[in-house]
């Protein structure tokens, strides 16, 4: 059966027929790193009345780095990612999942599995908590994937009730915090460069874990000696005891905050820092989605909430929620993604004390226009529906 | 300045002038217990294209209660109310505030806040963050008159999306569990005729807290043997031993949890008996907003989120993401309220283990139709946006 008779058999034969695999089966995975344009044929668009049905369409994209980025651990000027596109109604949502090769996803993995996810047996793109459920109940894990399915639901609920999530959750877009921009591990030369382009940011962000921390610390303030600087150790101070020294010294050097500074099953060694450190103490790695976030409690004074952690907008909403209420403070973050996740995790830029938004900036090859860093600032459009972007 | 003219003079005047308190103050308490009709004069409707504002109406509703309504510690046969109006580019929200006794707000205190609440200090009605804030900052406590503006908003901003919230939040009506129905404290012969008018009802609710407890629930297990109940003992037991003598006593009875055993101060005896108990036990008067959830952790298995407690559909979602997140159960309550709080709460019954939502059903003068209980069992109309109410 080719695809337009197969879809034409689903529709004719009833709801249960139109099964999405199958048709992800057939439109996903064609493409491999190209920019796909907007242009869907009709057959992709199936409009049946009260009994029209979620289609939905992945194929993988990589991202092309304006940088090599340097990790405590590796680098890269890749990074792998999957674009999911949501039909219903005749409305498209967009969604993304990135995959930084250390959180052991990738292109074949989300792939695989969003070829097990079939929308056709929810009744409308609404039905967030249970296909959330479903989406866990097909396997543990694979967070990036789910967390695209996610957001390309949200933009397509948002679209379909004309309003951005900010609104749609209560928030006052004017009070999203300055982002942060992220300087990587690199010789002083490069270091000096990327701080000069990053003359628009109100906030640096340094990935530290090497032996030359404190160098790479000088060098950012002799470039600009007035701009706040966050830290991410990246779990890659070994002791806590030099862990706490190096909290002194950098707040001393107008520091915001540590991020991660240890391994993250070393709660132990988290709570005897969180306790003394002159600086709020942030979990990264230690926190993923909503049933990580309690026992960090006393372990940290905040969590990093990323979107391709979280599973997407829904449990990320909840996690800052829950955050707030157990006192904690809340940083929003990305890895290297589109405008489309960027975009999606700024809609909840109010709720966050800091924000590290830069993830669609590091990129050369972005999809969408979306979200806006306006004089530093997380910027919001009120007018775009969903999570606010454009296909470029 | 008469209302016409000072209104003309606000729209022409500009944005600033047009101050909610004072068209208030002219709409506002004007009628007494009568029912109101939708016939706003066309001045009611200021429709400025993007200055557009929200205009707040609010008036007295007095509650007339079908059964007079015996609780441990006193009886009526009515309930003061007040029904709040918000207009916004010609769509009107509906809010109510209810106001049993014992929570210590009157028709006075809510029309006294109301009056104080300018909402034309807000660009549009999806500032509810932002505004439960600015109403927190006009005066604490007040809860019953922040939940009738914030459902006003809900059910503004929900008709302005086009969905109903148990939507928007992403929940499955499906999943609204059974409302319980309350048998209020009485003589055998009315709990009798009580039961027997319930007999749609799927849980009998029972008020507990005098001498004849055990008598009360004889008699409804002598009409109705199979039917589950629950027990809602209103801080009424003063001694612990006691009160998991009777837990062990309702267990054996098709008891399915206990609510308030004992007085919301005394969390160390509330600890105990949850730590003993056969059946969960449910804090009420103990848990009112946000802030309230976290402690009782430990102390109570679950809580009963009432809007006229939290201010409102926006803290009262937060808690039950909250309550679930900490493990603990939740339960859905409301007052004697007209069918738009109880749509209101209704609307996050998906999210509950147990639903006491009757309070529509012990009033003869709803001025709503709304959610519907089929079959027992909590039955929301996903066609119907906001809050899901039309007035009679």
């Amino acid at each position: 059966m080719n695809r337009r008779s197969f879809i034409r058999a689903g529709v004719l034969g009833g709801v249960a027929v139109m099964s999405s695999p199958l048709i992800n089966a057939i439109q996903g995975g064609v493409t491999n790193g190209e920019k796909r344009s907007g242009d869907e044929s009709s057959a992709d668009k199936i409009v049946v009345g009260r009994a029209s049905r979620m289609v939905m369409r992945f194929f993988p994209y990589e991202l092309q780095l304006r940088h090599a980025f340097n990790l405590a651990k590796y680098s890269r000027t890749t990074t792998p990612d999957v674009q999911v596109e949501i039909d219903y109604e005749g409305v498209t949502g967009f969604g993304e999942a990135s995959m930084p090769p250390y959180l052991g996803e990738s292109v074949e993995s989300v792939m695989r599995f969003l070829s097990q996810v079939d929308l056709g047996r929810f009744s409308d793109p609404f039905q967030i908590e249970e296909i959330h459920k479903y989406m866990d109940g097909i396997a543990p894990g694979n967070n990036a994937a789910k967390a695209a399915v996610d957001i390309a639901l949200h933009d397509l609920t948002g679209k379909l009730m004309g309003q951005p999530w900010h609104k749609i959750w209560g928030l006052d877009a004017s009070l999203a915090p300055a982002t942060s921009f992220t300087i990587g591990i690199d010789t002083p030369e490069v270091v000096r460069q990327k701080v000069a382009e990053a003359a628009p940011y109100k906030v640096l962000k340094v990935k530290m874990g090497l032996d030359n921390d404190k160098e790479l610390v000088e060098t950012i303030r002799g470039c600009r000696p007035d701009v706040p600087i966050c830290v991410d150790a990246n779990q890659g101070w070994n002791d806590r005891e030099r862990a706490l020294e190096m909290c002194h010294w950098l707040a001393e050097r107008g520091c915001l905050f540590v991020e991660q500074p240890m391994a993250k099953e070393n709660l132990d060694d988290a709570a005897w820092l969180t306790e003394r450190s002159p600086l709020p103490i942030i979990a990264d790695e230690a926190v993923k989605r909503l049933a990580d976030v309690l026992p960090l409690k006393g372990a940290y004074d905040g969590i990093n909430i990323k979107l391709m952690k979280s599973c997407g907008m829904h449990e990320a909403y909840q996690m800052a929620v829950l955050a707030r209420a157990l006192g904690m403070k809340v940083m929003l973050g990305c890895m290297t993604e589109t405008s489309c996740a960027v975009s999606a995790a700024a809609q909840l830029a109010p709720l966050a004390e800091y924000a590290d938004l830069d993830g669609n900036l590091l990129i050369a090859n972005d999809r969408f226009d979306g979200m806006k860093i306006v004089n530093g600032k997380v910027t919001l459009d009120p007018t775009k529906p969903g999570i606010g972007v454009d296909l470029i």
